[in-house]
């Protein structure tokens, strides 16, 4: 019998901080008896996705790819976590109706300070004009209307978001609480995976 | 701390039995404690590679997507079972590069018994001309040279199959032995991945 794992789906703007809350998680996620599988945007391109561009249907079909990956792996028991720009709403509805447990967590930093950030230098580029199809700037990101957690990234550090993305699984009941005496809260029940 | 899994990867011709082996296959490493993920060449298409074709490029490219999907369960403690015609020496080479814990199970069904098998219909449309790209008929196969396993799908039926690829498997150490006692042979020390 394998019982199910859970995707964890980042989406906001680039330099929001998605990748930054998602490292922050994972090894939270390990110590309580996970198997974790980080899928960033950027890396999973790599690995599948590395014909496609940033248009429309090229972004539509890469989050096609990662949800299909997810999916596996949230059925293996595994927690996919992926940080994904995800800009459209149809990709994120779809991935839900895929995965099945997912939870959309909405990583809320304004533009104007995910421009100021600016990890990769893209915003600056983009202003330059010497790249096209920067999301926020000259492509659209569709905000979740409903996600499941809404994380901001100004007032709490990455640290502290992950903390509050593991207490709403643990109000959803997909997380067994971590008792307040250190108890790891693993999985009860846990089944073989490994050797 | 996550154990590693191992892939199972099965190569040969259209209708040489390597989805009816590898279903055979995965009950019996579920009955052992695992959590084992069949990936079908054809049934992954629709998730991964909808956009590709069947030309060598085309081929490699979704050989390489499934390569990433395998390793990642791999690594979180998962079998991904492959069953993919994989007819390219260089992809199953890369496959085996990039998931380290990788045994090449060649199923050697011969092209005369395959075409009379024909179990899609392809061999006889591909005689017919109407499809193109078939391997065996008009595209090639390269055959394993040194393959971890080799069934062969005439003298054996697929149960005696995945018992000989199981044996094959304990021998290389990557399963503990199923003890004559019927004792499971689940892994021992067996992490957690599920509630």
């Amino acid at each position: 019998m394998t019982h199910h794992g859970f995707c964890i789906w980042l989406t906001g703007l680039p330099s929001a901080g998605k990748t930054t809350i998602a490292k922050a998680l994972t090894p939270k996620l390990k110590a309580r008896g996970w198997n974790v599988e980080l899928l960033d945007g950027d890396e999973v391109r790599t690995g599948l996705s590395a014909d496609l561009g940033f248009d429309r249907k090229a972004r539509e079909m890469h989050a096609a790819r990662v949800t299909f990956v997810a999916k596996v792996l949230a059925r293996n028991g595994v927690i996919p976590i992926v940080a994904l720009i995800s800009p459209y709403t149809s990709s994120r509805a779809k991935a839900r109706q895929e995965i099945g447990r997912f939870v959309e967590v909405y990583v809320t930093t304004p533009l104007s300070v995910c421009e100021e950030r600016d990890v990769k230098g893209l915003y600056k580029k983009a202003r330059a004009g010497t790249i096209k199809e920067m999301t926020g700037i000259d492509d659209p990101y569709e905000m979740p209307e409903h996600p499941d957690i809404t994380v901001e990234t100004i007032e709490h550090n990455p640290d502290q978001s992950a903390d509050y993305i593991l207490l709403e699984l643990e109000k959803k009941g997909w997380l067994p609480s971590a008792s307040p005496s250190g108890h790891s809260g693993a999985p009860v029940g846990a089944k073989a995976s490994a050797v």
